[in-house]
């Protein structure tokens, strides 16, 4: 298997890759110049906080020797995606010429302590919720261009992934019931023609909304900004026979009561548009 | 001039846009299908929280009205990028298809939350500076893809740019000097290849390192991780003879300290990889 | 609302178009320089068979006038994509440039071609079903490139689609069953990292399959080239349970008795693989 | 020679496999995570019916292992495009992971099916004129995005190549004679400007316009839905000035017939618009 | 039709266009944030030497107004593609915003400079030819992504196009022969596949090889760095036959002599390899 | 390191190459067919006239050998790119199959003819200069689509670079003046919003304006298509304080006297518009 990544992984991330390395060397390293093109050196990556560590696949392919480089070098990840590293854990490892290694670094780096930002603060929610059957899923709040790597770190850290984008589930929001002219009526549309393996998900704000979507065939319900006891009302009446999504307002602080209401799943839009990075080094051995 | 922005723009940055639309939309936006395809209605973004504008342009182009829909559509930017905004400000107002807007809305709020967000970090350590020149400035620890667009945003935000990548400025580091054999010799090379209009800046950790920098020829150097008072000192030395950066350990709560050391700039990472969005949201009226 | 579309479209569909465009003209239309630069002339499309009309949008596109041609200048779309065609329907009329009206005359007729032979198929297996509540479905067995606007042609004709690719759906199907050891084994795996907006389909190709998935929480049932009577016993045990689509063998003939099993679904692969194309012609008035 | 491939090999085919790979996985294969990781298997492609083969070389390399898979592994190709496959032919047969394998599954059979449904089509065609020298050429009406590939498929199946677009050959049509004024008109333009590589078709509905043509200097006339007694007549009144192609109401039943007046090539259109689809299958062993 | 432009245009120069703009632009004009933003100039665009513009409706696309300027803003081309100018003809005038307008200067005055130059050197080769029949044709030598351009630009200049590739043409040079084994197996080789709308030309060197040529069915004759007796003298063996071209050591002194052996074709690498740039400039007025 | 290149190389050659090969194979080398497809061939390249060698790497990338090729088969670079070539001078030599070198050939030559003649023009420049540190320096004025590697190139020559373009250093014109108000305004406005790695040049063309330039704070003066004496007199006032660089008028003849002024900085447009392909040949061998 691909050393390092954690499946599925996203089609397309070796395109996404070339990409950001072009964005920072343009026309030329500069500073390349200024080393002795003949040198090979040792080098290490590692972390300097703790979290998940997530982008491992992603460095490595980075990082490797040039494909006819001496037999000697190498590449080696010691820590797959998905897995808990703390400051110090040496995350990959290899043996390369220092040009090329240097003018990859930065780019390499970037997507580590992105994708392991996400990766962490998921698994922080994650951690929260030991115990409890509720799962912690994304949003599509995420980076532009970064949809897919995103929602991986978060099956990284734990998480679950709420629908890709808007073309693999129906999410039935306040604007489309306003234009459609009722909940029922955007309903009904929305099953007239979605095909079968299509969810339809409808966001509700009242308990009598609930019921509307309820009874209109809705297969999942979101609990949209409602207070604790409304969730557990909304819960309590109708288990089984939805999926119940609480969303709004939650925080590291919160997201455990709200659990416990008994709901199916927590989605956090935080873990994609803020997670602060990871710090993660390369050092030259 | 174009709708929102604030010059100089990166180009490409409608390219940028069509990619993010096409990642969320992809086969076709399912839940659309539960709108009246005739309603059109009045909408306007507004901020949720205090901060910076950025990504103004962008949103007005997504949610704009398309080119031959009825002239009484329109979409008005109220805010240009750069300007304050607090909760409630409303940034974008217009009239358009309820299908096309609820299409776009969510690709045009993460351009604005992550552009503002970064806007409003750098303008956060930009006034802790007040009365001082120290300039702060970005590193390139951005996200990948978005690096012209996150460097547009701490403009935006009162700060200033670093180079944008490998190819527009020499950047002489610990691992460049080792592989060069020393600080001079690595230098050297620099200034022998590089052009009239390339700046060579040089990362320090000691006085003796400083020294040996000027004496070489660079332009700038950078004092990596040094105590405040070794900064002074560095300045105290050479002012006027090269430009100073201060880099390594920048927090809000530290910044204006590290910049009384005299440095003409100081640098931040987190500017770009690690600052939390700025809540917008889309509202039908 | 676009011409001649029915919602909702795929994003992409203007790439397709332009490198269809460029495949055709390349580096230069040579037969263009026959034609009077300065001929602006009247001119319709009509179908040439019975069927039902898409890519109306895609054609008007395309043969629309130039942006800053006289006023008088016009493209207008007479019939919608899911509409019904015959022998001599004006689907199109315009007037525009001649040079640019034949340049894209064979791309648009093309995309019409292709995309109609798709919704008539569909449409003559969906009205042999007339009566009944099963539904219609493509399959991923479809032209490398064309999937998203094969798909939609689909639901123009009636239809509606199956999972859009390997990213919005799990399909376990017989050598993933043997890869995982068995098929409860597989689905546990599936449920065990999948959001709550995906559905679980499984392959089956005997009742006493049906039964394990049904068990092991499978949401979809796919009777796989089963004999009628023995789909008829599987959708009497498990009705309401799960989904049921019945695959393999279909045909014009067929279908009918298939449906009448009381699965709720029959996926046809020829929709989109073997569907020939419904004539266009363009001619000048 | 790359594997399964006949040539010219039209360039540009591994950017269309990746680009319909990426139209299927999107942002991940989520069957594959029911798959054990670790599993390699024995597996074939066989056909399922009588025909030609065509899209060997692509499957073989959707299906190659990994490039730094054990030694054991291997995809060989046991049938080169253009070779005559029946049901039960194995075409490819290799050793590689389970889930690489099928991820990629769907994309290489769907080439395989449309391209050896050409090929086959094309070779039905040119078995009924067996004895003759007359040809079987394409047309521009293919697939959007698919024109080089199918125009290979049809050289497998022994059909030969109309011009590839309209940069390769100038046809001078029914619309381009009314817009240039008169026939001798368009070619006397055409001949004025094309270089000495080009050849000029002239489309003729009438014996007076083949005259006209040849008398203008066209070098291949198109006999467009003419009656064989008057297709005869031009050939025998024009043999060896001019190539003749014969065109429209092409059938299998027809095709014979029209090559017995003697004209040189005839083309069809249905050899790329409405080809079915040939069946392959993908099994583990 | 569209402003500058002498038909047919190669599709796709709009993104080229569009990728030489952002290869200067790049992360942002920083020189434009020196220009007063709501500033709008007169300018114009004038040639600096004698020669033939090409590339006018490039320039005109990239330096018109925003489309959503005020109306009063306007660009207009005065010469078009294939035009004489001198020193000082002023081949555009237009009125826009300066920073815009700066910004795109470069871009637009780069290929104006380029696809002149190629235009002007074929003109002068043309017109060296005059009162002959002789034409002058480009090769293969072409600037890498410059291809269609470059060649639109020889017949701008009067002179026709060689093929555009290895594509649209057959071309049997001293290296295919040797692999094929001899002149006459390579050329039935490429008779037995090609189709009807391709010709064949042959490389010789030797006035025998000429011969076999031409038995073997040759359409074209490249008579390649032959002394102009035996170009003369290979013409009058065959004249009628084929289509003589020469080739090799052909200069603007050569051209002439050249022509007279009555060759019908004579073909000059330098047109697009080797055209010094065509001075024109920019000023505000 | 890669073969033939010298550092830093452009990033994205490889996409330029596969285009620029893809713009000549289109469709499919139709020649090859005339071509033993198991012949293999010893070949070389060699150079035909004085000059600097550049694109090395390019040629040897393209012509190397298939991946899974026979051992014995190889692709050597006997130069690298800025070493010194001369009529006869083998840069590369290799072995593979016939049919794939022949397909590649012109891509190839294309390239290094290209790259060569720039090296080779700034070549001679640079060698007038001999014994004066005045550098010479290319411009903005480069073949589209091009830039990076014609700037590459210049390196090459023992030239160095300007900027790359409109983003890594500020130039203010004339018109930029004109649009700000006045020269020192202009520079104001730079200084207030560039980083502290950007430089500052100003396009002068009288001594007041030199002065008022370097006041201003300018870091780099252009002394524009001044005579030498007035150049003279801006290098004697103000040594030291900015760089000088001198511009317009620039020929072979001119250069040594205008450098002799003592400016440090000659920038020639010729370079990277005009300069005449060096000229290569493949041969089998």
């Amino acid at each position: 298997m691909t050393v390092g990544w954690k499946h599925p992984a996203p089609e397309g991330w070796v395109e996404s890759v070339w990409a950001a390395l072009a964005e920072d060397v343009g026309p030329g390293d500069l500073s390349s110049i200024a080393v002795n093109p003949e040198e090979v050196a040792n080098w290490r990556v590692d972390a300097q906080a703790d979290g998940v560590a997530c982008g491992i696949g992603i460095a490595a392919y980075l990082l490797q020797p040039e494909f006819d480089d001496p037999q000697d070098d190498e590449c080696e990840a010691l820590v797959d995606d998905g897995e808990p590293v703390g400051p110090g854990t040496v995350v990959l490892r290899g043996r390369t010429r220092v040009g090329r290694l240097l003018t990859r670094e930065r780019t390499a780096l970037n997507y580590l302590m992105l994708l392991s930002g996400v990766a962490t603060l998921t698994n922080r929610y994650v951690r929260k919720l030991e115990g409890l059957s509720t799962q912690v899923v994304d949003t599509r709040k995420t980076i532009p261009g970064m949809r897919a790597l995103q929602k991986y770190a978060v099956r990284c850290g734990g998480g679950r992934n709420h629908r890709m984008g808007l073309y693999d589930g129906v999410m039935i929001k306040d604007n489309h019931i306003e234009a459609a002219g009722s909940l029922t009526e955007a309903v009904a549309r929305a099953k007239h023609l979605v095909g079968h393996m299509t969810r339809i998900e409808v966001e509700c704000e009242t308990l009598d909304q609930v019921k509307e979507a309820i009874e209109a065939g809705a297969d999942v319900v979101m609990l949209d900004n409602m207070d604790p006891f409304s969730m557990a009302e909304a819960v309590r009446n109708y288990r089984g026979h939805v999926v119940f999504e609480a969303s709004g307002g939650v925080t590291l602080d919160t997201v455990r009561p709200i659990a416990e209401t008994g709901v199916d799943v927590v989605s956090v839009g935080a873990l994609t548009h803020s997670a602060p990075a990871l710090p993660f080094h390369l050092e030259l051995e």
